[in-house]
């Protein structure tokens, strides 16, 4: 599988955050990329105790996303800022992946989105270590996008340049 | 309610970082210490779904969990490390309780426990940045327990030093 | 000494962080506090040669400030962003200091200063890391003050949530 | 320029990480790769003052490794740790490097080297920020040699696991 999957690092719904998730993934279509799409939402609503530790690969719903984690190459994680970093369900479906496999020498990209002022740089920075632990190049620009609720309305990321790191940041996690 | 609250820090059934939490449980009761102890395999399967967002508050099962934490003053977070960081399961707890005042002004004792010989040592710098970002004071002395499948056999922490650590912190923990 | 030991965390000539410091000082006498500053512009300027390692301790003019530090029970940093995280230079005052003894068991407040949107987020965190592993407690609030530039004007800080941070943070430092 | 280049991350004599940084050097050179060193030791005492600031540029001792580093395209930091995290001496030098330019779009790879049993896995953490946030991307692989004393003795790693990760490592960095 080539195609870039893009993870909407959050199971709330109407996130902000699988908005963002849609228009990074218009970003690559423009691009001539082809990419695929999770929502944590769609998860097994028990998968932290359904497909985890004795359970882990047994889940057969969880199983299409893993599949899809596993095949791919190159990942998008569109990331919320929930208590000073990233929303634990993000965690606890990396936790469900297979290991070694799903990340080693893979590559990603980090966007965090914020109502507050940081960004979720923080988040970043504590992904940043997790992915590097399991193997995995991360790209240095990780767009912050910061006070979202000012920048995001309608459908349509009105600061430009969120839109301009966003673009510029598909364009490298293509060529890496 | 003056209890020290200890949370064992994963949904993963039989962990040593159970067996540990009750050794840090029966350590704090030998100072004179009063203690509760929240096992995350208790939660309910769903509660990342059911407790959080619309639901944060609705949830009589996971409330109980919740109005611990809320009430309590001081805890001690025993936090096995997964792919590199904390488990997920125990960042969607905390992103399922009150905002603010679980954790605000309030004070927490981190304890590290891995198979490999790194003690989760990133897990507590990613949990600190979360705690301080809550408000709560978190203890400095934060034991590593690396390579615990040799230092931890029969119910009994073996290595003299991390018992000494984990002593050491929980007076400090009690004086705080 | 009772004083709080105010850190300004650059030796850059005429930095907006020494100026913060400055104000933070009067911000601690307003409340009946008595303070010292240290200014990192002040040091030996060969200080990260002659006052480390085998120089430990026998450079007479770092040895005021090194005193200084081991005297003191709390701190205020004020840290500039320098490429993503604090001054190098600030780092390296540290690793001049009495190991251990200067900071261990003691308090400490952080302030982060920065021209650009993250306030010096980062700066603090890994300066939290360090100063928990040399056994000091941290503050949870850590005002970052983002954009000083637009917020500081004419030696005043001209954004009001800037300043009651300050002075909640200076009044939490004197009752830790 | 196609060297790599090896950055010792210390200016402290007679250093273990010197003797690391040798030791890579000829891993990289077996591997039919050109490379330089630079090690800390050699920079101007006072260049904490004399090459930072208003100064920039213009420390005619200093710029030549300023040009060094401009001009590779890849690095290699081995780095000590230090009161829990990379030497200040190692940041400083970073804050005196020519910027935007010096670091964005190139590569690295972060080599930690304790005594204590953390391997600098904190440090390393903290410059994956610094260098991320200056556009560098970081090798996810990061070998952490902890307990160094027991591991390297008369200019030998005799830690089989240690040199392995080394070779891997350096042969990842190649290929980049």
């Amino acid at each position: 599988m080539n195609d870039i999957l893009i993870i909407c690092g959050t199971n709330r719904k109407d996130s902000i955050s699988k908005k963002i998730a849609l228009i990074y993934q218009s970003l690559l279509e423009e691009l001539g990329q082809s990419t695929q799409l999770i929502d944590l939402l769609e998860l097994p609503n028990d998968f932290a105790f359904s497909a985890l530790y004795e359970n882990s690969g047994k889940n057969t719903q969880f199983n299409t996303y893993r599949t899809l984690m596993l095949e791919a190459q190159k990942f998008v994680f569109v990331v919320p800022e929930y208590n000073g970093s990233f929303p634990g369900v993000l965690k606890t479906f990396i936790d469900g992946l297979k290991f070694p496999g799903t990340f080693t020498d893979k590559k990603c990209a980090l966007v965090g989105v914020s109502s507050g002022v940081q960004g979720a740089g923080l988040a970043l920075s504590h992904l940043t270590d997790i992915f590097n632990y399991c193997g995995t190049y991360v790209l240095p620009v990780k767009p912050k996008l910061a006070l979202i609720d000012d920048h995001f309305q309608n459908g349509v990321i009105t600061n430009k340049l969120y839109l301009e790191l966003l673009q510029i940041q598909a364009a490298k996690l293509i060529a890496f």
